[in-house]
């Protein structure tokens, strides 16, 4: 069993690590709450006071952060990873960041001859518990065999998908369809509503054909019931789609719909619904059309 | 079996009669190029001068015809329809229209003691040459009864979703989830492709997920190989959301991706792909980005 470092025990870290110590795994772990820390050292890990520390006491780290400004500051700031790096240590940042970040932290660590992949994951919480996340991995193959394994402690798949911020860019790709895709059923099933169908007998009669899809199968049980407890909160879609859009703008590459969709959540949190499933986005259209999709 | 009338022998409507007749129903068809009727007449239909005289000789009548205005030509024009019909016919409408025609064609036909229910259909010709369409049902739950059936002789699926009308605004609300979720497959396929990631390896990292649709395992093949033959063709898919627009417009339900959709295939459309698939849209991103999807 390998000898892992792991940064960042928040609402998917946390269970994430705990899922290394089940497979039998050494750990050595890090947050900024002493809440999560403690939890993980009662059940068998070691707690370091910095990402430093974690660093020199392993081979193989993971961070799991909120967004690229954490990880640029537990990467390359004072008392960093890099700081404490070994040659060969291979960091596995399996936050969701921008795919540009995590291409210039990986070429700040090849100079101190560690390697850097990008692995963040698709799934939330209840995925992360029961270990059964999709991840997706940017960067040199062997780095990525070596930690396949222990990446499928965590998953139910990890997906080479090309160099670093590959991993990052998948993640974005995903949300862009995610979030575009949840717009999608928002405006038909309200449209539906206010022209007086049943959206309830709509969802059963087009699931099965093209339309048919994992949000409309997952989500659309949720606003027919008006239900928006996360799930996946839309202020963190925001901070995903904010990187597909910045990403798309460095890069040239036009997201139109993306940026509506980005606006609508935006509106949304900025009238106190950042904190319901993503899936709550119907309310955008719900309040503009003046129907209720829910039965 | 019944004595049905059948009239619009275009691409769906040919092998759709011809289903039909192989149930062994007795078929009155009329059509207005003479190629499709001579050969239903050669399978054994009986062909009629016009809707009038379909109507003059069944119980049961079905139109399958491009859009509202031939619809309404059709029912109530002269020599229409409800010109032959005899008190108790049934109409199905199996064409994509505005709900709002069906709903006022409905209350026309019911003047003469005609049901008129709206049934259009989803699945395209593979489907509507197999048998196996989805078919979404407006109209009172008697007369749906009645003809369900006969329904099921070309479709793998005949739901009752409501009211008159009410297929119809399922049809629509089935075309926004499509439209919508081609376009956010091509955005975000082209952000791949743009910012460096493998398109074909991102769909294999992300369908299993949330990201996961029948548009993504139907359409993200076509778009890996640059095959955009149809399928569905880019201008019948304007046609249907300029319906959902207007009928948006009209009940006061906001659809502004969809808009976004129609105006990226409009611009397709003028520059000579009306008649690719609606995967195609994604040419319209590759153009803007500057980058090919395809492997």
């Amino acid at each position: 069993m390998a000898r892992i470092g792991f940064i960042g025990l928040g609402i998917m870290g946390k269970p994430m690590a705990h899922n290394l110590l089940k497979a039998g795994h050494t750990l050595v772990v890090h947050s900024r709450s002493p809440g999560p820390v403690n939890e993980l050292v009662e059940a068998g890990a070691t707690a370091a006071p910095n990402p430093k520390s974690v660093a020199e006491q392993v081979d193989i780290l993971i961070t799991m952060l909120p967004n690229s400004p954490d990880v640029e500051k537990v990467i390359k700031g004072e008392n960093g990873v890099l700081e404490g790096a070994r040659e060969g240590l291979i960091i596995v940042d399996m936050s969701s960041i921008a795919p540009g970040v995590a291409q210039s932290l990986a070429k700040l660590a090849k100079e101190k001859a560690v390697t850097l992949l990008d692995a963040p994951v698709s799934g939330g919480e209840p995925k992360a518990i029961d270990g059964s996340l999709a991840i997706m991995v940017g960067g040199p193959a062997d780095a990525f065999e070596k930690v396949q394994p222990i990446l499928l402690n965590m998953g139910a798949s990890a997906v080479h998908v090309g160099e670093v911020g590959a991993g990052n860019i998948t993640k974005l790709a995903n949300q862009v369809i995610v979030g575009v895709n949840i717009a999608a059923m928002s405006e038909a099933l309200t449209l539906a509503a206010k022209a007086g169908a049943d959206p309830a007998k709509v969802v059963d009669a087009i699931s099965g054909g093209l339309a048919g899809s994992t949000v409309l199968n997952m989500k659309a049980p949720m606003v027919l019931k008006g239900n928006y407890k996360p799930g996946f909160r839309i202020e963190l879609h925001i901070k995903d789609l904010n990187n597909a859009l910045d990403t798309g703008a460095m890069v040239n590459s036009p997201l139109p719909l993306s940026a509506q969709v980005i606006t609508m959540m935006k509106n949304l949190a900025e009238h106190g619904h950042q904190s319901d499933d993503h899936g709550g986005l119907i309310q955008y259209y719900e309040e503009r059309a003046g129907v209720k999709v829910r039965g």
